[in-house]
C-alpha cells in the first residue's frame, strides 16, 4: 500500500501505524483520503491482534485539514454536507476503535487536521509541531473540529483558537490539554514508543471495555455513570483475563495473556 | 451616555467597548445598572457592524458583584428572584450574543463581578486583578456564579474558590482556565488589542454560527455534536463569506469581506 | 473506635477525620473497609455541627484500592457486582454528603484509593504522594475510578493514566486538577489546616446548599443551570446565615453564626 495516499506499517506486535502520505498536498483530507481512513480503521477494528493504532504524517504537515481547494470547486450544499458527514464518520471510527489511537504529530495539524490530533486518544508531539483550527481565516468556522477541541481543551482556549484561528506551539497545546507529551524533534519515535511500551502488554479486553466506558460515562449524570461503570468492571473481572491477573497478583508473579 | 452607569465608545470599527461605570460602588451589579446592560446588549445583538464588544470597568473594582447592601433591605423571596433571574439575563445575553465578547479586568472581580469574568467568551486581565467568588463571607454561597465557573475551571479548584471565597491572581485564574492572557497593568490595552486585531478581521457570520455551535454542542454526546456540527460547517460554507475565503485561498489571496 | 479499621478523631470544632487504619493492608478497600465507611458517612450526613471531613490514612500507603486478594477468591459475576456497588455507595457517600471532604494524601493512591482522592472534593497531598489508576495492570481497567477521574482531569491525562496504570507524582496530579495543594511531607496536617482554617468560619447551611447546586447543575444545559442555581441563591439569600451575613456587611462588623 506504501505507493497509496496512506501508508501501513507494523512497528512491533500488536501496534499498526496508519502514517498519511500525502506530502505535497500536506496530506490534506481530500474525500479519498477520507475514504481509505475509513476504510482502514473498519479493517483495524476488526483485528483481535491489536492493542493500539499510531496516527502519522508524512512531511512537513502532520495534515492541513480539508482541501479548500476541492471545497471551493463545489459551492453545493449536499456536497458540502457528504463531506462534513463522511469526516465526522472517519473521527467516530476513531472513537469507538476498541484500542487506543495515538497521534504522532511532527509538523503542523491545522483545521481538521488538529481536529485529528483532539480526537486521538492520546497524542504526542515534536516540539516543532503547531497547532490551530484555523476555518476562520477563509470565514468557515471550524465547527466539526470544535467537537473534540472543547472535550479536551478547556472552553475559553478553545474559544481563542476558534475564533483567532491563530497557531500555538507543541508546549502550548501540552498545557491546554491537547496533548499528552512533547519531545524533541528527533525523539519523536522513542516518545510513542514509551507509550506504546505501557500499552501494548495490556489485555485487549480490558482496553476495549475500558476505552468505551470511559467515554460512555463522561457526560452522564454520576449516580448512572457508576451504575454502568461497576456493571463493566463486574464484567471485565470475569474475563479471563483479569482472573488470570489477580492470580497474578495473588502468586506474586506477572500475568500470563496470550 | 457618558454620565451614567455605563460608557460605550467604539474603540475601533466593528469593536464596542462597554464600561461598567459606577466607580464609588466598585460597579456594583445594582438592579438598576443590571437593568442598563442588559438593553445596551439587547441593542448590541442587533448590530451588524459588530465585530466582538469588550466589557471592562473604571476604578479600583472591575466589579464587585451584586449590591450586598439593596440586598440587604429587602429580605424578600420574590425580591430576590426577581435580582437573581435579572441577573441570570445578562448573563444569558452574553452567552447568546452573536460575537465574542471579551472580558478586560483591571481590578478586583469578586463574587457575580467573578462571574461576568467567566462568562465572557473571552478574558484579558492586568497581572494587578484578582479574582474571588466570596458570597460565603457573607453566608452566600454564590451559585449562579458557579455557573460559567464550573463550565471553564477545574472542578476541585472552582469548588475551592466557592467554599473558602479567597481571592486568586491573576496568574492563577490564566493557568486554571478563567483568562486567556495576563499583561503588566500598562498594558492592559494592548493585550485585549492583540485579541481584537485577530477577531475583527473575521466575517460577523462565521463568528455568530461558530460561537453558537460551540456553546450548543458542547454538552451533547459526540454522535450527536458531529451531527450539529457537521451540518452548522455545511450551512456556514454556503455563506458568501465562506465562498470568498475559498476563493481567495485557491487564488492566493487575501479575501475582500464587506 | 481506633482498634478498628477506621480511626475516629476531632482534630477541631465542625471537622471529623477519617483516617484508614489498616496499614498493613495498605488501607485496601476490602468489604468490612467499605461498610465500616460507609456507616461512617452516614453518621455525619446526619451531624449538624460538622463543617468539613478530612479523610485520611495511616501508613506507607494513603489507599491501595480494593482488596485483590479478597478479589482472586470469588470468582463469581454477583459478588463481583455486589462489591462494586458498595464501593459506588460510599463515593456517592462522599459526593452527597453536605460539607466538604478534604482527601489528606500521605502516601500512593491507587485504583480505588485515586478514586477516593479524585471523588473528595478537595484534595490535598504530601508532595511524596504518588497517584495511579493501575487496575490494567491486571487486566482490570479502573472503570469506577474513571467516573470521578474524568470529572477532574483532562480527557487525554485521565485516559493516558487508565491504559497505562502508571503512576504520576503529586506535582503532576496537582497540574492535571486532581489535587488543590501539594505540600511538604512533614507539612502535610498544615496544609489541610490551612484549608479548613478557611472553611468551618463559614456557615453549614450555606456550604450544603452550594455543594448540592455546583454537582447538580454541572452537566445541565446553561439555561437550566442559571434556573436553579437563581433558584437556590434566592432560597440561601433567605436563611439567616444570609441574613446576619448581609447585615454583618453594611454594619462592617464581622458576622455572628453560631
Amino acid at each position: 500500500m506504501s505507493d497509496d495516499l496512506l501508508h501501513l506499517s507494523q512497528p512491533r506486535a500488536g501496534v499498526v501505524q496508519v502514517t498519511l502520505n500525502d506530502p505535497a498536498r500536506f496530506n490534506a483530507l481530500g474525500g479519498d483520503m477520507l475514504e481509505q481512513l475509513i476504510a482502514t480503521f473498519k479493517t483495524l477494528a476488526a483485528d483481535e491482534s491489536l492493542r493500539a493504532v499510531v496516527l502519522a504524517g508524512n512531511g512537513k504537515a502532520f495534515c492541513a485539514g480539508h482541501n479548500l481547494k476541492e471545497m471551493a470547486a463545489h459551492p453545493d450544499m449536499q456536497w458540502y454536507q457528504a463531506l462534513f458527514a463522511q469526516c465526522s464518520r472517519l473521527m467516530l471510527a476513531i472513537h469507538h476503535l476498541p484500542v487506543p489511537v495515538i497521534a504522532k504529530v511532527q509538523g503542523i495539524a491545522t483545521a481538521a487536521g488538529c481536529q485529528l490530533v483532539a480526537q486521538c486518544d492520546l497524542a504526542v508531539a515534536s516540539q516543532e509541531a503547531r497547532f490551530a483550527v484555523s476555518g476562520i481565516q477563509y470565514g468557515l468556522f471550524c465547527s466539526t473540529p470544535s467537537v473534540p477541541l472543547v472535550r479536551n481543551v478547556p472552553l475559553k482556549k478553545a474559544m481563542e483558537m476558534l475564533v483567532t484561528g491563530a497557531f500555538i506551539s507543541a508546549q502550548e497545546a501540552l498545557q491546554a490539554g491537547l496533548l499528552n507529551r512533547v519531545v524533541p524533534a528527533d525523539e519523536l519515535e522513542q516518545g510513542v514508543d514509551a507509550l506504546l511500551d505501557a500499552i501494548v502488554s495490556k489485555p485487549r479486553i480490558s482496553l476495549a471495555r475500558g476505552k468505551e466506558l470511559l467515554y460512555a460515562q463522561k457526560n452522564m449524570g454520576i449516580e448512572a455513570a457508576y451504575q454502568l461503570a461497576a456493571q463493566t468492571m463486574a464484567i471485565n473481572m470475569m474475563d479471563d483475563a483479569a482472573q488470570e491477573g489477580a492470580q497474578a497478583f495473588v502468586q506474586k508473579r506477572a500475568p500470563h495473556w496470550s
